[in-house]
Parts: structure tokens; sequence; C-alpha cells
């Protein structure tokens, strides 16, 4: 069985691993104190071109949302999402656990619009009855989406003013963040993120760390004792260096954008095999998640060699599934479905 | 100006002020423990046909509905509840101050149905990811609901059935039960929503009462130490006789439905009037609230005299207006407003 | 039975009844938006002799006390409170419910000093692993404390002073605020509370209302859309001119603290008699509440025709208990009570 | 500088590292489902002595505790702690923040007692106001504790009794439960254990793992839905075969007891030679965690090589430290300290 269901599949990049084994007996503080950490914080400082941005390291992806989100809003406010956010469909109610509504807009393509984000705010503000309703505050949202597509610069801008106006922070959940920077059509990078968002993540769970995400604050109202917070939420490892280590090991000759773009090439062969296979897609995605809409009988032949996810149904004959590659993805295993694609 | 923007405009019935008035002097036990209490909830036992059915009383709607909701899951669970819920819309995040989503489902009549929660547990259960997903527990529907609508009673038991076939609570907000109660074409009553509900509210505040709602709960796993989570969600009245003494009030006789009848029969009439004007209604109402679409210059006009809610806008000429009667409405105004109803 | 209990054990002053009564089919907007709240709030502000301090009515002390505190701090942040504080023994962890400690310090007469704020302080800023202690935000202290003591014009203004130097918000709960603004040795008044507080309640359920507390906020922070955190906490009453009608009525022409020393006069000829025939007290207080410690033969006796509470063992034979007078006291049951006592 | 302050200052026994380098690019499900949890589980249930104990993996002990505790409470429920256990002292409120109160206990040596736990039942239940003080319903005990000291046999069955009698859970954080069960005069093992607590956890970031705890749950109240409690609060590890993994190699071949008998042995070590010295010891310890009390002129001697935790003043010219070793202390790095404070 060839696994494409998930971009977490496989271990880490084995420099991160070997990394591991050469600090291993290193005595080192705890809690994030220490070299590493601070090595990797100020070069992803350097590379978002924004040296007092607050950087910090959390296990995972549920985890840097909540925490967050906990830190920024008060009681009475909620987060704005697309419909599809992961805060909105796979988090559990980690969110509402925390307090906060997640305000979802429906969205076809994953993305919220900068005019959404308007009508919401005017909604809001005209109505009589406003204190009786929960008090949109931040918007979140995933670049990657979680259905592949990113955001342009244009796009992002348009957000980020209209956030800004409105007095909104703009949260960017960048669990796949290597893989949306390194697609094709993409013109962002980490400096026009960082000067976008009041927050972002950077992923290294699915982009080729063991574990692991990097939070980036660049606004003082979130950023203030943001560290109490991760603790009190259970985001603080003990064994900090850990995390550092391993964005360190990323960031070094950007092995993070080397990984990501060999999963979104990889991703590209197969778009392009299911294309020439006649396929129709849920979505058009130049990420490492692909959405093609097959006939079931076709699925059930690929289920035998491959795994995948079930999206959604289409009609009684054809479903929509998510094939991902990862920054661990070999050229054979796309070779073997390229071919098996090909023959159905 | 005469108010018909919602029902809560006038303090409350003679008989109950009176009934303060007399027993104000009293010395009585805190918290609930009096005798009026004790006496009011035998007599709503009695009227639910329920002998060991828990009767709380609590100030507010909100209050209710989330002292309910609180004390009856637990941190993963949810809430179905209709788009146009009153948790869902009204409550300033109230729900999800408490830990928990309010899963909420499209409804153009206020209205869930056993389909939709059916359907909603089947997906749940078949999606393979469930445990990172808002687990569905309790379904809260209003009677009537927010937009004057109200159950059958072959829908309430069909709503019944499934919650009780998926292990769900079934709660009912009861803020305006009585208009639903009295309302042509209700085939409901007491006994047989205290069947087929797990906890359902009695509402005062907009029936009659200065303020107040009887909480009725049978489930034994709801009823269990909720007067601790009443108390500690500030629900638990110091002066509860207070509340004791309104219920009692009201359910002496059949006040409560006697009232409620009245606002019903002034609705009635307002109805009928802007029928014969030719307007169409947002939606078929029998109980207290009407919601005729009005030509915006009509509605600058009835504004120099009558207090309304703007509902929604239809076009760019017509609106959804809400024109609520109340126990409390006077014949007269009914008079006044029909005839400038006709004049329009 | 002769109820020496509590304070709320009868309703309200006979003025607000005859104002319920008077006004009682006006038809009034909602949720505090009418005249009455309106003219209340005013002539708070002008006693507190501040202009634009926010004043909102809630129906009772835990639901006043949780949602000023919600309102205030982050959620790493704790409040501060002496071990009898209310927040802290008597409303089932509505506090915690908030997700906030309440940091609990040691007070043998229910009063903070400001030394134990400043130790608290610097505790927390010495502490290398500060990030790993919830972090003192606010302290809340009980004016008249919940036995009976109150604080000096001095006590506050350094408590005051500390909290100010310290970024520590400070909040005075006055359900009792009336007997403490009229007892023996107060140099207090409400201008110099709204001076040295960031938010104060005074309390009305104790002091002759039916039920209610005005909550005054002066700093910004907490004050900022409190509204919104009152309806989604279930504080915000439909009807709120029931408590603005009642404020009104205690604050024109002095009658709340009219009201106060009457009751504080009633406890002085208790405290006398208990003082004549010998008892100890466990606490010295001016104010309507009296804890005499007496044998446990004699408490039998009173039992018989008094209810008081107890307080807490001192030895076998000995008891401490609680004796509360009220805005609704008799002088002919203080007559009887004194001559009783004598004749133990 | 060789580190003392913690027992967290290295990585991992070289079997984890080696097996993650293994198993590295095989592709697994996530979450947890994969073989290595399962072999991981199944061996931590044979060591039980428990087949269907429900293990889990988390990734550090703040979430451990938070997550138990969130999954077994209801709202107005609190947990009894030591006031110096690590839910009461270190997690910055992360009880407080899933709505619970801790209810601590004064505790010298770290440890509650049986009588404790009754006493605070029976005030509880005796309270006749027992409805507005937070109902105790968990119990929660670390071993060893935050001190060193180790619950005996005797102790932990006395009080798994007093839980049964009372409806109490019984939850040990065993954060560092291979110190605890290794150590000169425990009597204690994980079949016991298991037999005596509704739930423990056997922790791995402190005793030779990168990190990681898991928690066995026998109670079936508990267990229940655990997974998305966990997934909630963001202790759902995308890869959780890291965690898998590095159990099954501690458990395998007991590697567990063998690191932590080592530990313990270094601290032996070192408590002899500060007996020598004639110090004298905050608390008796036998566990991985020593508190001599030194001169504070020695400690600053010491402070030139060796990293120490201060834990309190004792008076001016004395401190208590904390000494800690770990499955990681090199017997060298003992030898020299005993040879410095020999020479103090």
């Amino acid at each position: 069985m060839i696994r494409f269901n998930c971009d977490y599949a496989e271990g880490a990049h084995e420099n991160i691993l070997n990394r591991m084994m050469e600090t291993n007996m290193e005595q080192l503080p705890g809690y994030g104190g220490d070299v590493y950490c601070a090595q990797a914080r100020k070069l992803i400082q350097d590379k978002c071109g924004c040296e007092d941005a607050c950087v910090q390291f959390l296990c995972g992806g549920t985890q840097s949302n909540l925490t967050v989100i906990a830190a920024a809003l008060r009681p009475h406010q909620g987060v704005i999402s697309a419909d599809t956010g992961h805060i909105n469909v796979h988090e559990t109610g980690a969110i509402e656990a925390t307090g906060h509504r997640v305000i979802s807009l429906p969205s076809p393509d994953g993305k919220l619009t900068a005019d959404q984000i308007s009508e919401t705010f005017e909604a809001h503000a005209a109505d009589v009855n406003h204190e009786h309703v929960v008090q949109p505050k931040m918007v979140y949202i995933s670049n990657p989406t979680e259905i592949g597509t990113i955001y342009t610069k244009k796009e992002l801008e348009e957000i980020s003013s209209v956030c800004r106006e409105y007095g909104y922070y703009l949260f960017m959940d960048g669990a796949r963040l290597g893989y949306g920077l390194t697609a094709e059509g993409n013109d962002l990078d980490l400096p026009a993120i960082t000067g976008y968002c009041d927050a972002f993540s950077i992923g290294g769970t699915k982009c080729g760390a063991l574990f692991g995400e990097a939070v980036v604050i660049t606004n003082p109202a979130i950023r203030e004792d943001f560290r109490y917070i991760m603790k009190q939420r259970g985001g603080m490892l003990a064994k900090g260096w850990l995390l550092g280590l391993q964005f360190l090991t990323l960031f070094e000759n950007d092995l993070y954008f080397e990984l990501a773009a060999h999963a979104n090439k990889m991703a590209g062969r197969l778009k392009e095999a299911f294309w020439q296979h006649g396929c129709r897609f849920l979505i058009e995605s130049n990420t490492n998640q692909q959405f093609p809409i097959l006939q079931n009988n076709e699925l059930e032949r690929l289920k035998t060699k491959y795994s995948y996810s079930f999206w959604e149904k289409i009609n009684d004959t054809h479903s929509a599934v998510r094939f991902c590659t990862s920054w661990a993805t070999k050229e054979e295993d796309i070779d073997a479905l390229v071919k098996d694609v090909v023959a159905l």
C-alpha cells in the first residue's frame, strides 16, 4: 500500500534526525530558552524581514490555532473563517472550548474575500441589536487552504487592508505554508505575509519536520504574555530545543522550500495524469493536494494499491477524492500511480 | 408611539404585582427554598403530568439556555439548532462561552426536522475522522420559533424519537411557549412536551410575568446537580420566591394560557388586516409575531405612530418587518393600527 | 420564627413596589435602554462625582462579579481575593467557570492589605518560572466584607496605590455597600470609592431592592463592550427598567443610605445586648452582620424563636453564629431578641 | 556548566533515536492509529495487568493533566490537590482554563492523606449551602510528588478506598513515575496503581523519552470519548507513532525502570554526600530530586560549575535548593559534584 491519503505519513527529513542525534546528550535549558530556538527564531525573523517579530514554537496545528485565538480575543468576540477552515471543521470545537465562536462564511474555493469580511463588519455595525450578537474581531485564513488553493498577494493585501480598517486581527494558518509559497502562480513570500498579517504559523509537521509549528506574531496585543497562554494550553514543550533544532534545519539553506517544491512537482505530475485521463477536479489546485473526481469503480481499483482520502460524493457513480504528496513522496511511487491512472 | 416591536414592553399582569405587594414583608428563605416556589413547582408538575420533573426558576432566557446546555454536555459535544435559533443568533455566543459549539442547520421556517437530525447523526457516525469533529449530543428547538411558527405533535414526536434513538438530548426553548400552546393549529400541550423532551422552558418574561423562566427537566443526567450550575452561572436569584410567586399566579386558573390567547387573537386581527391589504408574509404564523412584507414608504408612514422591528430587506422597495402583540396589547391599539393599515 | 439569618428575607421598600405599580403599563424599550435606567444612571454618576462612569444594572451579585472579571482579564490572569471573599467561597466556582483562578490570600478580618498585594506582585515578578504561574491582574475586595468589617479610606487608598503601581485592576464588591458607607467608623463615600477603584458594585438585593446590583466602571479597558459580555453571561435583563426604577428610587432622597443606617442601628442594639451578656465576637463589626460566640445550649434556646446562620465551631461548647439585620428589620423584633438575650 | 537543575535537560535514550531513524520512512497512519502505538498500548496494558485499560499517548504533562480533568468533571466540580501539586502551582491555571477549580489542601510532604480527603467530603456534605460551593469530585495526586516523596501501597489503598466511598475519581500524575517505582522504600507497582486509580499517567519526558506521556484510564466515565477531548485540547499528535515508538522502546525489556533506577542511584550518591557534609534537607526523598539546605556562600561556589534550582529561602544565610538527576546523568558528573561537596 502506497499512502497518498495525507502529508504526514512519514517521519522527518534526515537532516533533522541527524541533528537530533548529534545534539542528543547536550544539556540544554527547557521551554525554548535554548540556543537552537534562539538561532531558529533569529533565522525566521530574518526570512520574514522583521527583527522584532515574536516567534514561538508549538507542537501542533490545533494547539497553535487555539493558542493564538485565545490570546487575541475577549470573551464576546469571534473569529471569521471560511466554512472549510480547519478551525471550523477538524478541530473538535477547539476554538469554542476557549469560549469563542467560529463565524463561518461560505466559500467554494476555501478562501475568504475582502468583500465578505466587509459585509460581515457592515452587518454587525448596522445591527441595532449588535450587543446580542458575537462581535467579529479576527479573520482566520489558511494558506494554502484545506482544499489546496492559495491567496495571491493582491487578495491578501485587500483582506489585510479591510482588517486594519475595521480593527480586525488577521491570522494565517500556514500548516502547509511551504507548499503554498512554492506553488505555481504564487506571488507571496514571508516578508509580505509578515507585513499583512498580525500572526501566522509556519507548519513543520506536514513540511519535513517530525512535528512542530512556528508561530510568528507581529501585533503587540497578541504577543503580550503569549508564552503564559502557550503554557496554560499545554503548548510549551519541555524540551523546546527539539522544535528549535527542526526549524533551524528547515530554514538553513532553504531546505523548507526545497522540500515543498518537490511535493508540488510530484503533485503536478499526478494532476497531469488525472487530467489526461479526462478527470474533472473538485477544485483547481497547484499545491500538494489534488482533488480529482473519479468513477467509483476506478477508485475501487486504485484502492488495492494506493490510499487516498474520500472527500465528497459527486453523484451515484462519481466521487471526489484527495491525493496528497509531501516532502517525502518518492518519484517511483508517482511513476507507479501515473501508470495506473493511465491504465484505468 | 404604540409599541409592537417586541413582547416585553410592559411590566406584568396586575395579579402578579398585587401578590408581590401582599407578600412583600413576609420573611422567606432564599434561593427558591420557599413555600411559593414549592407551590409553583407542584402546580407545574401537575400541569405537566409529571410529579417528579425537576422544576427550577431562572431570571431570563439566555441564562436558562446556557445553564441547561452547560449542565448537559461534555466538553467535546455540541448542540444542534436551526440557524434562526436564539442560541445561534441572539445570545452573543453564550453557548460558546460555556465551551460548546452551536451546530446550526438551515431552516426556512425556524424549525428542525427529524430528517435533518438523522442526517447530522449519520454524517457524524460515518465520518472516519469523527474524533476531529464536534460530537452532536443535544437538539435545541424553540416553540414557537423565533419567527412565530409552531411544531405539531407529530413533528415533535418524530424529533423525539430520533433523539432517543441516537442518545441525543432534546431541549425546547419555550420563551414564548404560551403563545404556541394557544395558537390556532396547535395540538401540543404540556404533558406531551414533557413526555417528548428531556428539558424545556416555560417563558414568563414575554408571557405576563415581570421576568422569569421555569425550566422543567425530566432527564436525570441533566437535572443532577443542576442547581450548582444555576448558582455558578449567576442564575440563582437570592429572593427566589419572586419567581415562584409569578409562576404560581400565572398557572393558577390558567392565567398563563388566557393571556397568551389574548395576544394571539390580537395578532390574528393584524394578520387579517395585512392580508386584506394585499401583503405577503415572510412566513405564515399563527402566534403573536407577524412578519408582513410592506413597501418601504408604507413602513415610513406607519413608523410615525407605531414601532415594529425591521426583519430583513426583501428588495429595493420592500422589507419584511415584525409586529408583536403580547398579553398586554390593548384592543384599542389594534383598532388603530388595523385602521391605519386599511388606509395605507 | 423571626429571621435574622440573612439580609434578603423580605421583598423591597414599599416605594419601589409602588413605582413598579405606577409604571407597569408604560411601554418601554428593553435591555436598559429606557428613561428610568437613564435617570438612575445619571443619579448614580452624580453621587459618584463622575459623569462618564459606565453604570450598568444586573440582577445579582454572582452575575455582577463574574461579568466584571470576565470583562477584565485575559486567559492567563487571575484575581486576588481574601480567602473569605465571596468569589472564593460562595459562588460555586463562577470565576473558574470563566477560566480564571481566584488567588486567595489569608485574611483573619476579611480584608486584604496593600502589603499582601505587594508581596504577591513581588513574588510573581521574582519567579524565574513566572510564565508557568497564573499572572495576578485584578484585586477583588468586598466592602463591607463577608464578615462585616469595612475598609478605611487610608486602607483603600493604599491598596489603590499599589494596584496602580503594578497595573492591577481594583474591583470592589459592594453587595452590602450601603451598610458599609453608613457604619460607625466609616470614612469612605461614593466619590472616594469611584476614584480608588476601577470597578465596583452597589448592591440592591440586600439593601432595599427586590433584586439588582448597579455596576460602576471607570476603567476604559473594562467598560469597553461590557454590555456584550453582560448579554453573553445572561446578565442583561429584558425589562431592564425594573432595575433602573429600583435604583432611581433608592438614590432619590438618599433612601439607600437611610435604609442601611436603620439596619446598622438595629445591629448595634444586638451587638450591645450580646456584649452585655458577656459574649465575645468572632470579629468586631459595625455593620449589619454580627458574629457573637455563644454557648451551644444558649443557641438551642434562641433557635426556637429566631433563625440565625451557623458560622463556625469554636470548641465543644461554643459556636460563632451570624445575626443579620436589614433595611426591613422591625424595631419590635429587635426588642424581643434583646430581651431574650438578656434572659439567657 | 553541569546541569542538575531539572530532569529534562537532555534528549532521549539512544534506543529511541535509533528506532526513529529506522522507521523514519515507513508510511504510517496518523493520530495514534499505527502499529507501534498498538504494540506500546498492548505492552503497557500487560505491564498494568489490565487488558482493557484505555492507553493514550500525549506530548506533555500539562496537556495530560488538563485533558484528563476536562474529560472527567462536570462544570461545577473541582479537583482536590496538595498545595504543592503541579496543577496548583506550575500550569498557569490550565485547570481553571477548562473551567474547574483546583481545591488545594495543605501538605508539608507533597502528599495527600485519606483523612484530608474525608474531611473535605464531610465538610462539603455538611454544608447547608453546598450548592454555593464547588463540588469536589476528583483527587489529583503526584507520585513521586513535586518534592520527591512517594506514596506507599497502604497510603494509596486508603486514598483509593475513600475516593470510591465518596464517588471521587482518583487521578495520579506520574510525570516521574519511573523514579518513584524504583525508589528505595517503594512498594507500589503498575498493577497496584492501575487497580487503585481511575486514571494515571506514565511520564516519558523526564524518564528517557524525547517527550510524551502515556495516560492510562480504567474508569469508563473518563475514557468515553477521551480522544475527542485530546483532539480538542491540542493533545493529539499527527504523527502519533512517534509517541508509540518511544513507549514501546521504554517498556520492552523494562528499559524505563532501568533508566529510572540509574537516576535514583545517582541521586542517592548526592544525598549521601550532602548528608556527610552535615546538610539538613527540606524533605526526605529517595527519588531523583534532592532538596538539601545549604549556606548561601556554599551555593555561590557550587554555582560556578553546577546548575541547580532555587527552591526556598530558609533564613538569611541558608536556602533550600533542588538537585535533579535523570536517566542521562553521568557517573563522572556525580563524582565531580560529590568531590566538590566534600570540599565545601
